[in-house]
């Protein structure tokens, strides 16, 4: 078959590679049905972080299972499921804590690379979840969205406390900022103000139940939120792009006793530990346990109460994976969805 | 009156200054039943953040009220009464969230001097809570500890989220630390190791109801928790430090979704996003709401359930103030009770 490999900065590439297998007898592998092009696949894409040898590109992922290990108990061959990109075994103490991403035996799938027409996933039972029929093609872009960004979303606004009543800030408009919209909509937050400067992306933000959007940033972007709170802060704040100016922007928007979830993958991110300690806020962030999440996310998907599927605002055959980076590099793309 | 201050590092004088008045109308002035000195006094004291010019010194106090200001209607002359290092109203919607260290007109006793016979506490009826009755003299060392290190003890294990069946870890064997043993154990922790090298202290952290005695720092002080907790790491941990090493050994002490309450006073700490971004912990400090757990405090000592007061274990009349330092400085004492 052929998959997507990033051979070096801005050089993706759809090429052989050899048909995944059965490796462990916990495995299953996938046809899959729709995979796409993560924000934290810029970083390298971008030559931050960039590996060092031709790596297999992908993490998110939703298809159809065609073969499964002697030891797989649960998961069928002919289900349609959705996983996290992260497998995790789902019993160990970490997972029954409820943060599978950490899970004692933790493995990334983005070793394994999901932007390809078959995959392997390790620890089958405890990673995938089935959806309760064949989905219909209409379902299968927010089924392959709670695999990562909406799962991530998800996790940001309930790490960030998100409840009825609370006003929400929403620092980033990317893919995972829009769909922590979404969620935090559904938790019931009273009022959710997204720091957004792309008109598009606004859109999309008051789609799935902004009220507020702010274009400043930094201390003014800070200033605004301020002033909008009668001088106290958000209660909740979702970060999600992982830069030190974002993290700042995220702390000093937050009130005291307030939460920030913050899911942009760090770089170059350096807390000072004063203001940290007088600011007086609940941190939590880190690769989303979307494992927790996903039997809810599934059910919200399929009774239609939420369609997050709309953060793809382009689809491409899979072959075109190349064009799909270049899109959302040059943000001609909120989010690319690859069609094997 | 004499009252303590200090004017340089290791110069700390007891000297004539004027006894303390009625300013605004929603003050008290209370005459003090017993002070002491804090962990937090040590870093100005040994010229870290050190003043500029001559400062009053003092945040722990507890006594009777002499006078109160024409606003004041809950406290009143004649009562006994124990208030938190920071003044607050008790009112705001931070307050009213439970965080009254950052209550939108929080006052930092420290600026009035509680290590004098005399004190103006600012919004007296937010700040001050009363004993039920005139305590005997033997219950007046805890009462004094609530206004501060035990309630700094108790907010980090609250932080931490201590709760029955959970492993807790307390790096920082001072007065904060052991009363964070204190609380814990309050809080019906299973395990709580103590990472102490002090003979004195580790006596003490057993009686509060320690299990368990580490005393390896930094990568080594880790590697035994994690030997100690199936390689998973603490659920809570509370850091009553305030240094780089210290917030280190907590974070990487604590596992994936466990949670940190650090009341350790920062100074230098800057920390990594990255390494926080997968340690996947939940992470709350600041200066402790005092004023929100004081209620249950006064009634936990005044029931005799719990004797905070231990932690003095040296007694100096006031005017032996710059001894008190000393002792502390020198680890000669853990902390300094100071009678007036």
């Amino acid at each position: 078959m052929k998959g997507t490999t990033l051979y070096g900065p801005r050089d993706v590439r759809f090429e052989d590679r050899p048909e995944p297998k059965i490796i462990e007898p916990t495995d299953a592998i996938l046809r899959i049905a729709a995979t796409c092009v993560c924000g934290s696949d810029l970083w390298p894409y971008r030559g931050i972080d960039a590996p060092k040898e031709p790596v297999p590109m992908g993490h998110e992922y939703c298809g159809i299972v065609e073969e499964v290990g002697s030891e797989v108990k649960h998961v069928k061959p002919g289900q349609f499921v959705v996983g996290s990109f992260f497998a995790s075994d789902n019993t160990c103490p970490i997972c029954q804590d409820g943060y599978q991403s950490r899970c004692v035996d933790a493995r990334p799938m983005g070793n394994e690379g999901a932007q390809a027409p078959y995959l392997r996933v390790p620890l089958a039972d405890g990673t995938l979840v089935a959806t309760p029929e064949m989905p219909s093609n209409d379902l299968v872009p927010s089924l392959l969205a709670a695999s990562d960004v909406l799962g991530t979303g998800w996790f940001a606004a309930d790490a960030a406390a998100v409840a009825p009543g609370k006003t929400v800030v929403v620092v980033g408009d990317g893919a995972v900022g829009l769909l922590g919209v979404l969620s935090t909509k559904q938790m019931g937050a009273e009022r959710i103000i997204v720091m957004s400067r792309h008109a598009d992306r606004q859109k999309l933000a008051l789609e799935f139940g902004a009220t507020d959007i702010v274009t400043e940033r930094g201390d003014e972007g800070v200033a605004r939120i301020k002033d909008m709170t009668d001088g106290l802060g958000a209660h909740s704040v979702i970060e999600a792009v992982g830069t030190q100016e974002s993290m700042m922007q995220s702390i000093r928007s937050t009130r005291p006793g307030g939460h920030i979830g913050f899911v942009g993958v760090s770089h170059g991110v350096e807390l000072p530990g004063r203001e940290l300690f007088f600011a007086e806020v609940h941190l939590l962030g880190g690769p989303a346990p979307v494992r927790r999440y996903l039997p809810n996310l599934i059910d919200l998907i399929w009774n239609e109460q939420i369609n997050p599927g709309k953060v793809f605002d382009l689809t491409l055959p899979l072959d075109q994976v190349a064009e799909g980076y270049r899109a959302m590099d040059e943000r001609r793309a909120i989010k690319t969805l690859l069609m094997p």
